[in-house]
């Protein structure tokens, strides 16, 4: 973080932050003007202290009665995420994964546009999957540059991993969305964060295992 | 977790397990039978403390010189994480997400079989995508007690998350993989993981704004 703020936010708020927005834009879909943090909290099963907390890094504070104004809350916490402009981004490895990200709508609300995808075989260059056309990786540094792309979507094979990656950073790639489950080396100036599906799978798959586990044992479930 | 065993591991234990999965993976295609703690430490930006701590979990022990076998730990991290075991899975909810994650081919590594899609939208019921056929959703009930489906993977829009979770749970399913925003409430006897991948992109954005606010604030970046 820079000298002038010294501010940082902590990292469960900030991903939070989602969550509050796609609920107040359920309630402003429903002709709500004002929703209160209890209320908030409540659906979203969150505890309302935490709730003020995490909405208050935008700036905005509720008013006793009536809570929080939920159009400009929804513009404050766009804002604060930066998710108010576009960010345009490439996508490199157009494998299953990657085509199958050029194709997900969902983006669009976070402001993420992938506006080409990047591939090393001959055979993907030059498609053009679900309206984006599929480049050569060789381009990618000079057509970053020109365009000023800061945002790399990584869905390479992991082998490649490393190597997309420094290609992506010496092209002036500022931030790295890393779907691979390769931990990557990067100089501090650039930002990465990892989605980790198969990290993911792994909690979900050895709960189940001990859930299934815990059931076929003589002593059974235990009581919650 | 069950009276029998009492055992709980470290959350962030367990996310690191695919990521030794695939770097012994690695070791193993180059043909070497050997692996130290130091080396996968080194290599995954690890403390090797760690790393033997975690691999511990699955029962295995590396020998002082020799380090650990790679087939035989290989094999114990897919036991410990169930990935040994096909694990079948229905799909709901076909829009650009679920459509992608059907043709995903990266979940075999995890032996997870997504073996049919299901909906609600008439003109999406009885295609193929990818292989998978696309189910009305009230077939789901039925099809998921016959077949002994315990996973599901929920990829409807946000307004229709939990009713959907409602219905997967009334059917059996034990274990929600959840792609949607929304915090799901299920009862204790049901395993959820969210991938959050708003969650996930709001960090990045948000490191992205203040990388480039500080590089433009009149004191500069802060060396670290």
């Amino acid at each position: 973080m820079c000298d002038d703020t010294g501010k940082s936010y902590p990292l469960p708020s900030v991903r939070r932050m989602p969550m509050y927005l796609q609920y107040l834009k359920q309630v402003r879909e429903r002709g709500r003007c004002c929703v209160s943090c209890t209320h908030i909290a409540e659906h979203l099963h969150l505890n309302s202290i935490q709730v003020r907390k995490d909405l208050a890094m935008t700036g905005i504070v509720g008013r006793p009665k009536t809570g929080y104004e939920v159009e400009p809350l929804i513009e404050a916490v766009e804002e604060f995420l930066g998710w108010n402009n576009t960010h345009d981004a490439f996508l490199v490895g157009v494998g299953s994964l990657g085509r199958a990200l050029l194709g997900y709508e969902g983006f669009h609300e976070y402001g993420l546009e992938i506006i080409a995808g990047f591939e090393k075989a001959v055979d993907k260059i030059g498609q053009t999957i679900h309206g984006k056309e599929i480049l050569d990786i060789e381009t990618l540094p000079g057509l970053a540059r020109r365009m000023h792309v800061q945002i790399g979507i990584l869905t390479v094979p992991a082998q490649a991993a490393q190597e997309v990656t420094d290609l992506m950073v010496g092209a002036g790639i500022r931030a790295i969305w890393n779907y691979t489950p390769v931990q990557l080396d990067v100089p501090p100036a650039v930002v990465v964060e990892d989605v980790r599906m198969a990290a993911s799978f792994a909690v979900l798959s050895l709960r189940l295992t001990e859930l299934v586990k815990c059931e076929k044992s003589p002593v059974g479930p235990s009581v919650d």
